[in-house]
């Protein structure tokens, strides 16, 4: 299945676009200059401060929570034109531009920004990070106000569901009625489903990409294996590794299952191919091949970032998610007004395209207005923060068409990306 | 790809076959009592004795060697009719049979007794554990004659030319001058067919299942996330565990990894679906689904029986395994009069039919006398040990092709088998 057209192509508008693509390929954005957001920071939202708490999905109470969270653009007189942006497993809420004195963008700054697919000189981008999180967000990590040290495994057990009533929070917070649309990839797509699915009114769009409405037993089987790897490392200790050594090791291998999952055979064949890797170590199970290089790297670089417990809540959210709690999706998603886009990849395995044609099925049952597009890749799940162009042109002509139905632009400008 | 038929089909033959299906469905054989080849032991047989020492691909020197080995059947007066038997990753010499006082039966029983695939009314059958195992033969949990302990680490790195080349002395023990055939399934395919490229003269068949002239780098980077997992295991101690704990917890994330490339996506949602356990634990991250549960049995369950270092060696030897050497596999096989039998399975995603049709391929440039078969199976990698059913039918009538050439059985013989 490709595209699905929402309006009639023209011979001319063929031309001018296949124009516009041929330069676009030729004089990329500069980033740098005229698409970045520029310095951005991360504010801070605290809520269910005593004597309040939030209540869970799972009957526990949580409090106080801080969000972490960045915003990009501005947000207009109606506050009709706000984005939420939905970070996957190990993201955060820093999705765009640059912090002060850091080489490294966010996580999705090729697509957020003037111009950009989540364009910044029309819309007000929101992103925070996941509760349970590891960066800024309450989590594991965070102090227990009850004993005064790092919760540790004293954290109760979260749901996706879970942190997006966090989210709904700090929308409320931001004195958003409505948002023009949600979106994510991976986790970030459940998020965007379970948006879909508990707050329908607060939604006009979701764009829902490389995700599933529930994990396949081969998804939680690969959850499971990183989660045991943490916990087979001796620096775990039960979850109270707090001021001492971390379980870098266990969570490195977590980390490294987790990336060749994220890759397709043709990248890494790419990618790799058999070649040697030049580091020699001293002993006989050192890196022989670039691919187990590579591996290294990512998990090494990973474990300095994150927290091993976070990586344990938020894989087991993400294996127990059930957008539809066990009933026929559809029946979730009937009379939702919100238009969806649900984006896959051809060589995506850990979240394969049947999975998210599930999700159109149901979506078209339940009389939803959804677009859908299996995006021909070779990354693999990667793809989602790789396949740039392709992205940006379906979410960008999605947007287009939200905000009109919104009343926030003319016919015009719809018809201009309906390409 | 199908079968390639290897003889004429007559219509009364089709309608012999179809019922013999039926009956056979609904008599299923008797294993205990007709086709069994009941109790058996482990021989063993030693080489490379002081002052020798066998030399290995990589120049190092091993000796002495013991290899762990069984057979069953009868060699025939001209010593025609053996077949060896080459195990995977975690199996060993005892392929069929019961040792006594032991439940269960050999790994590959169903395949090999008196009308079996491996019909030991027939053929001799010999089955040796591989170099660097630790179920008998030399690795390194055996002990250093140098040093009074165990190799550990000191144990040289090891290659499926170095199984082989042990196998082959043990044949040349046995005064086996021609093998009727190898067989084997993964990495026991590696070894049937270094033993086509490095003794041609010394077989006329090879039964080549579910494996790869080299390895991919994505079956690279799970073995490679599988050594990490060991070796981030505290007591690993750089390989020099044995006399205290074993890196047991390491070693069962390992097997775990592996256990999910066994199996296929649609194996695991008919065996698991999301069902839960009913298997309470203390903690958060204890076992929640049935797929969890039985990653954890299949992990505890292995680590009784293997020890870590071998895992890390047989590994090894797998991923740096290229039987062409660099060079294209056609030009290894030139000249080559064995016959080959391949079989992959189509939802096998470990190691997938397309690595088998390079095989076959190369084989058919070279001039080999080749048949393929891609069994249709949802049972991933794992369907090697299970499909016997359909391997049944295709191997027997492979070995009397093979049998045939030999002179060893007449020509209605190999007629009846051709369905």
């Amino acid at each position: 299945m490709r595209v699905i057209r929402l309006l009639p192509r023209k011979a001319d508008e063929m031309k001018k676009v296949s124009q516009r693509k041929t330069e676009s390929s030729k004089q990329p954005l500069d980033p740098q200059i005229d698409h970045s957001v520029g310095l951005v920071q991360t504010n801070y939202f605290h809520f269910a401060l005593p004597p309040n708490e939030l209540i869970l999905e799972g009957g526990e109470k949580l409090g106080p929570i801080t969000v972490a969270y960045e915003t990009y653009g501005k947000l207009n007189d109606q506050r009709s034109n706000a984005i939420l942006i939905l970070h996957a497993l190990s993201g955060d809420a820093h999705a765009a531009g640059f912090h002060r004195r850091e080489e490294n963008p966010g996580w999705w700054n090729n697509m957020i920004g003037p111009g950009r697919a989540f364009d910044t000189n029309r819309y007000f981008i929101i992103c925070s990070n996941v509760l349970g999180g590891c960066r800024g967000t309450t989590g594991p990590s965070s102090i227990n106000p009850k004993t005064g040290k790092k919760y540790g495994l004293d954290f109760p057990i979260i749901s996706i569901s879970d942190m997006v009533n966090v989210q709904k929070h700090l929308i409320d917070h931001l004195e958003i009625d409505q948002l023009l649309s949600v979106a994510g990839g991976s986790m970030g797509g459940m998020q965007a489903l379970e948006w879909l699915a508990s707050y329908p009114d607060r939604v006009k769009g979701a764009v829902v990409i490389a995700t599933a409405a529930k994990h396949s037993p081969q998804q939680i089987a690969f959850h499971e294996v990183g989660r045991q790897a943490i916990m087979a490392d001796s620096h775990w200790k039960d979850g109270y590794y707090y001021g001492g050594h971390s379980p870098v090791k266990g969570l490195a291998v977590a980390r490294m299952i987790g990336h060749i999952t994220y890759m397709s055979e043709v990248s890494m064949a790419e990618k790799f191919g058999r070649r040697l890797s030049g580091n020699g170590k001293p002993h006989k199970f050192s890196i022989g091949f670039k691919v187990e290089e590579y591996l290294h790297n990512r998990g090494d670089h990973f474990v300095k970032r994150f927290d091993a417990n976070s990586y344990l809540y938020i894989t087991k959210a993400i294996d127990t998610f059930d957008v539809s709690r066990g009933r026929e999706l559809y029946e979730v998603l009937r009379g939702n007004k919100a238009k969806v886009l649900v984006l896959s990849f051809k060589s995506d395995w850990l979240y394969p395209a049947s999975q998210s044609k599930e999700i159109v099925k149901a979506c078209k049952l339940a009389g939803v207005d959804t677009t859908y597009c299996e995006i021909d890749s070779t990354y693999g799940h990667d793809a989602f923060l790789l396949e740039v162009e392709e992205e940006t042109h379906l979410i960008k002509h999605f947007l287009h068409k939200v905000s009109f139905e919104q009343g926030v632009i003319g016919e015009y400008e719809v018809r201009e990306y309906a390409i």
